[in-house]
């Protein structure tokens, strides 16, 4: 991989000639490629010998943030770490008392993770501060890269950690929390040099910032399926999450006859099979059971209990709840139908979170305007920018990824893709910038 | 519990003043509480302390048997184990070279046990022997007492260790099993007392025997819905077993549309339906899937594979392959509809095994003159009986059982249940010897 931009971005650049003066398209191909080789170097970044585990506030979150680190600053920007260990890089505005466009996404991952999944964001926001950078150029307002600390959640069970405390919304009772190893996330922080007793400190006031915009693998298939390397994000879907206990009775296989069973593993199965009717039925809904049980668990024996977990997803919550509304109806018929019992727990129920219409707008015009159809789609996942929307006006952009696969070693992005998405956020920050692209 | 007959079954008598000669309805009562009380004394012997597992040839075994064999020769039984293992008590018939009627069934436990799966059969054929040496009455055939070695298969993975060798279909491969612990199955047969390169001595022959009989809890519904104390057995009816293996696409439950899934468990999930729906429709017969798995398993992850148990019982063979057949054409239906795999991979298919229809007919006779309505159901479970009838004319009397419970320390038997199990085998031993009852 070649760099040929600026010392700025000379950290990976092997020593090369002088060279002609190089057109956009050849410097954001440059710097996609450049993306891709800090997305490897980061995935060797690792907790575990021959994956990539990256849990937040630990030696590998440390290694990774000061690799990030460096790079911000050959891009010339000021570097730090707020109180809740989120590393910022910020590059200046033209004025002082500008405000703050905030690029952004997370660095910690999921055990046996992708090495896309966060770090692309963070790189590509890096990338655009590059293209400036490239020229010396500066605009009406600061361009911030944000890392945030614990996205993933993995260690402690939350997520959002990084993101919460630069918006002024970390509980503070999180600080107990402990991780499998018994370590507290107060404890933790202060080890990875962070400081839990100035979290407040980490809040940033929402009028000084202009917009925050995430780039993110889609971890999907739509893009895919529709050859679409960008896609800009409409919402956050909301999503109710609950645990499903059918208790029936169990018996001999081959003793009981059926008119006799109350089997409990039937009516999970049924429930199994209206999940999955409705969200067809329903667009934009999806539903999944992805966790099941039934005791006592032997092949000749009737499962007597029978566990599932659900979850739903709509980006509009009167969908999503009258849905689940329903589902539950006709889960506790099947039910009933068969002497079962069911017990639903609702373990948790978010609302969607719109992204701002005007950044999307303008996402969908910098996608077009590098002869992409711009597809609007929902994230059925959850990001920062969930956290952010709540605080400032948000947007999201998605690049496609392969096979849809994500939290998986097997998560891959083009090169072509990342350079297209450095393009339309170039584009996107000039529009934002009043500086109208061709 | 007191026991009012003779000194044959005075092991748990207290003294007893003389008593007034007894009717036989009294005599059946007593020797129904002695087998309830037997059935306690031997629910106490154990390997486990607080609950019963009784494996073969284990020290509790060695206990069990030699409880019984006292219990034998008190009867006035000749007693000896075979090198099986087999405990076998004789009572001689009233001629020298007359054929023998061989009542039986197993005291080898599943782990955490009821008290009357196997105990109850054996007990009861004593409590037929004890009924007859009470008058001192001998028969034109012997009758014998049989607690076959290994009928659960707990230990060693495979049942019927001790009928095998009884009539000589013990694959004497099979002395080359190990334990949990690595402990041979000819090592243990020797260690309890057996004769493992002697099995082949165990083996009768048929022509020496007049028929079989076990008696055995119900192990389900059909007799408590029906408010019966007793029925006969029509066959052991023929199981297929199988596991299913649905292989899909993993995914993230928020972000692949319903349109793009592959989902293993909802295909899964179907023919868990399939099979409730079609054994409904086809009398007599059983289906269960006991055991269900979804991987990875996480809530918020599209199944990529699905498993299944499937375990298909009846009473006739030709109702259970077409059954078998369609639920596999059904199931691959599911899957194809879902773009997910199909592998089936059949454990084991056994034919069914009907009882001996002229010993049936006498059962039901004998019951129907105890004034119960004698139900001819199938066996869906399988017992020392489905290999005894491959061997000589074999027969079966089912003992209701509260709830349809067994394999669970909550099995339980009525005593007056028992009683018309012991009055009825003492009509059917009547029966045979020519000596019509009332």
């Amino acid at each position: 991989m070649a760099t040929r931009c600026l010392a700025t971005i000379a950290v990976e650049a092997k020593p090369v000639e002088p060279l002609p003066p190089m057109t956009t398209t050849a410097i954001v191909h440059d710097l996609a490629a450049t993306v891709m080789a800090r997305c490897d170097t980061l995935g060797a970044i690792s907790e575990e010998e021959g994956r990539l585990t990256r849990r937040s506030y630990t030696q590998a979150m440390r290694r990774a943030n000061d690799q990030v680190a460096a790079w911000m600053r050959a891009a010339g920007m000021d570097v730090r770490e707020d109180p809740a260990g989120t590393l910022l890089g910020h590059y200046a505005a033209s004025k002082p008392g500008a405000p703050t466009l905030l690029l952004g996404s997370h660095l910690d991952s999921v055990r046996d993770a992708g090495r896309y999944d966060g770090p692309l964001g963070v790189l590509v926001g890096l990338a655009a501060v590059e293209q400036l950078g490239c020229v010396g150029r500066r605009l009406p307002f600061a361009v911030e890269v944000a890392a945030f600390a614990d996205e993933e959640g993995l260690r402690f069970g939350r997520s959002y950690l990084g993101s919460m405390a630069f918006t002024g919304s970390f509980p503070p009772a999180l600080l107990e929390l402990r991780d499998p190893d018994g370590v507290r996330l107060a404890d933790a922080i202060a080890a990875f040099g962070g400081d839990p007793a100035r979290l407040g400190a980490a809040a940033r006031r929402p009028e000084d910032l202009l917009a925050y915009l995430e780039v993110h693998i889609e971890q999907g298939p739509q893009l895919e399926a529709r050859n679409l390397p960008l896609g800009v994000v409409s919402a956050i879907a909301g999503a109710t999450r609950a645990t499903l206990r059918f208790g029936g009775t169990a018996g001999h296989a081959g003793t009981v006859p059926m008119e006799l069973r109350h089997d409990a593993l039937c009516a999970a199965a049924q429930t199994v099979l209206i999940a999955e009717e409705l969200a067809r039925a329903t667009p934009g809904l999806v539903a999944t059971v992805g966790q099941i049980a039934a005791l006592p668990g032997a092949g000749n024996v009737i499962p007597g209990v029978a566990t599932i977990s659900l979850d739903v997803r709509h980006q509009h919550d009167p969908a999503r709840i009258a849905a689940v509304d329903e589902l539950r109806a006709r889960a506790q018929a099947a039910a009933s139908a068969r002497g079962v019992t069911l017990a639903w727990e609702e373990l948790q129920s978010t609302s969607a979170v719109p992204m701002a219409p005007g950044l999307r707008a303008r996402l969908a015009r910098a996608i077009a305007a590098g002869g992409h159809t711009p597809l609007e789609l929902p994230s059925g996942a959850g990001h920062d920018a969930a956290v952010l929307a709540r605080f400032t006006d948000a947007a999201m952009l998605f690049v496609r990824c392969r096979g849809g696969i994500s939290h998986h070693p097997a998560e891959a992005v083009d090169v072509a893709d990342v350079a297209a998405a450095i393009a339309a956020v170039g584009r996107w920050i000039d529009d934002l910038a009043g500086e109208p692209y061709p």
